[in-house]
């Protein structure tokens, strides 16, 4: 089993990285050991992991579920009101602990729900998506969107351990596989050259769901997300880079209303917007520029999102979280494995992205 | 003025106390730095406040106001819906400063609204009611109301300043200023056996308005809470003292719809059910426990809460935070100045004390 750890002070945690995760009893009586529990999950995932899940959880607990619809229309203010509710009605006390089981959309919603209860309450992450395992479930940032832009509502609220179990990702479509490989690719660019070629060389073996590729590719992205957060729990400074691709991913999302693309979808878009964007600045070669695309494209992602007008998409972002004295701050590329943080860029080069990339014309294409 | 600190290393804040603050600009544009700013105030304190603190914050600022109704039965989560859609309605950034202008309602709700904004934005508090000079307003925890439980949805998210402007008690109906000697005597009861002969000797005074009398009491509850706050920010261990008679009132709360009474005036019977539950476990001397009765009394404060049934009140104690491992955990008194938390105490002297403070015969009398 790999094991890493997010140091964190008091609030250090581990990730655990293994196939078999959910339904091993001594790994859940280690790192869950509430005995009132309370699993959110989806109408999706939890026919194929609930199960195992409350066994290996055992009994002499008090476990209740909330079971939620799936897709990001469902991370709602609403029904992080819905989980508390439950909580409340079962009388859970501060003592409880949540777990998530299900992608990035429960994990972000479970974890909001319990940093809100009683000022804050426990809770495990048991990510069985790609896109949850490399990054949503890692680093503590929770939330719900709102109809005027994503993840607008949350709180900071670390987990006590993340449970990647690889075995759930051979139940995974091959969508939403591709939908993780988004995240993977944006630890490449942000900071490690050699993993961004590691990835050029074995997205076939990625795509198939070879085992020990899968596990190599969360292992590092795990890594280089908890050396991040480790340094900047916060977002000061650093872990802002992580944003690659998420100003422009997170409009496009807005502006379709979270229900036609997958997250991961929309950041694939996203980095190649960003590419496009560094390379408009003079920052990133077009052949680097280039490479990002090609990427993207053959893990079967959107290199746009068709249906999104530039107009449309600036508005979107505005209202994001990066903005700063009236400012789009903007993750841009140096380089591959180089990303820095700016708002210093040309107004035209924004426009001029935004005219490239988006538009129903070039979307249907 | 006077200044206190709050010391809690990077998220230190003042506590300024003094006639006139609201409408002070160079203090405003010391602590409320911030471009855009939300005014949250509520239907009877913004007529009496709200141009003053406006003018104070002086052109240049965009400037925008939700005003909520009044009273405790409005601090929902619905309402801080309410704040977070004017918030992404007016494109608020990271950047901007929430100021709530009003009593504990107003401050929790803008508080927790300031915490889930974006993960977090500034806030400014400033108090109109002596409870939230002396208690709300300092210390972090912000939240709202459950039907199920009074405070159950929340978080600790610290303000960047407390502006306590004294004149505001002036307009504070007498019903009001007596809920908030509820938390003053809290303080005395607590660790200060000194501040609480000081308030029987003073209460004449301090129940007119004299405001020598006030000023000295706000200062010393806030210089007790201050310490203990930076010391326990999260409620670990000593934070948990300053919940004295807060079981006990927060279940009368709750068990009547938060609409019979005030906060402090449920806070005074919890105060009064503490001595009492101190007395029959042996702790406190019946006379100790007849001058917290009869300070209480003479303040114009409950002494029980008429109408909730031992019963009721059991069963509201049940969903507070303060349970652990399935046992209600109680601050009891070990004398005036001493208090203590237990869970280690009889089930019979429990079930007495509320046999004997609750109840509609006797709250009728």
């Amino acid at each position: 089993m790999d094991t890493l750890n997010v140091e964190l002070g008091n609030r250090s945690y581990p990730i655990l990285i293994d196939a078999g995760l959910i339904g091993r009893a001594d790994v859940l009586e280690r790192h869950v050991p509430a005995r009132d529990v309370l699993i959110v999950s989806n109408t999706r995932v939890a026919p194929l992991y609930l199960a195992a899940l409350a066994a290996g959880l055992g009994a002499g607990r008090r476990l209740v579920e909330v079971i939620l619809p799936d897709g990001e229309a469902h991370k709602t203010l609403a029904n992080v009101a819905r989980v508390l509710d439950v909580l409340v009605a079962n009388r859970f006390g501060r003592d409880c602990s949540l777990v998530a089981l299900g992608g990035g959309v429960v994990g972000d919603l479970a974890g909001f729900a319990a940093a809100c209860y009683q000022r804050g309450v426990a809770f495990v992450q048991v990510p069985t998506t790609l896109l949850a395992q490399v990054d949503a479930a890692v680093g503590g940032k929770t939330g719900v969107n709102h109809p005027g832009g994503k993840n607008l509502i949350g709180a900071f609220h670390q987990p006590a351990a993340v449970l990647s179990d690889i075995a759930t990702l051979a139940t995974l479509p091959p969508r939403e596989r591709s939908a993780g490989f988004a995240e993977v690719i944006k630890y490449g660019l942000i900071c490690d050259a050699e993993f961004f070629a590691w990835l050029e060389a074995h997205l076939p073996q990625l795509l198939s769901g070879d085992p020990a590729a899968l596990v190599h590719a969360v292992r590092r992205s795990c890594e280089i997300k908890a050396g991040v957060v480790g340094r900047d729990e916060r977002e000061q400074g650093e872990r802002a880079l992580l944003n690659l691709g998420h100003t422009f991913g997170h409009a496009l999302e807005s502006a379709t209303g979270y229900r036609e693309w997958l997250h991961g979808e929309a950041v694939a878009a996203g980095l190649v917007m960003a590419a496009e964007m560094s390379r408009a600045c003079g920052l990133l070669s077009s052949a680097d520029a280039e490479r990002v695309r090609s990427l993207v494209a053959r893990a079967g992602l959107p290199t746009c999102i068709p249906g999104v007008t530039p107009g449309a998409a600036l508005e979107h972002m505005r209202i994001d979280k990066k903005i700063k004295g009236g400012r789009i701050r903007l993750v841009l590329l140096r380089g591959i494995g180089a990303a820095c943080l700016t708002a210093d860029y040309p107004e035209g080069a924004l426009r001029d992205t935004l005219q490239a990339c988006c538009g129903p014309e070039r979307g249907l294409t």
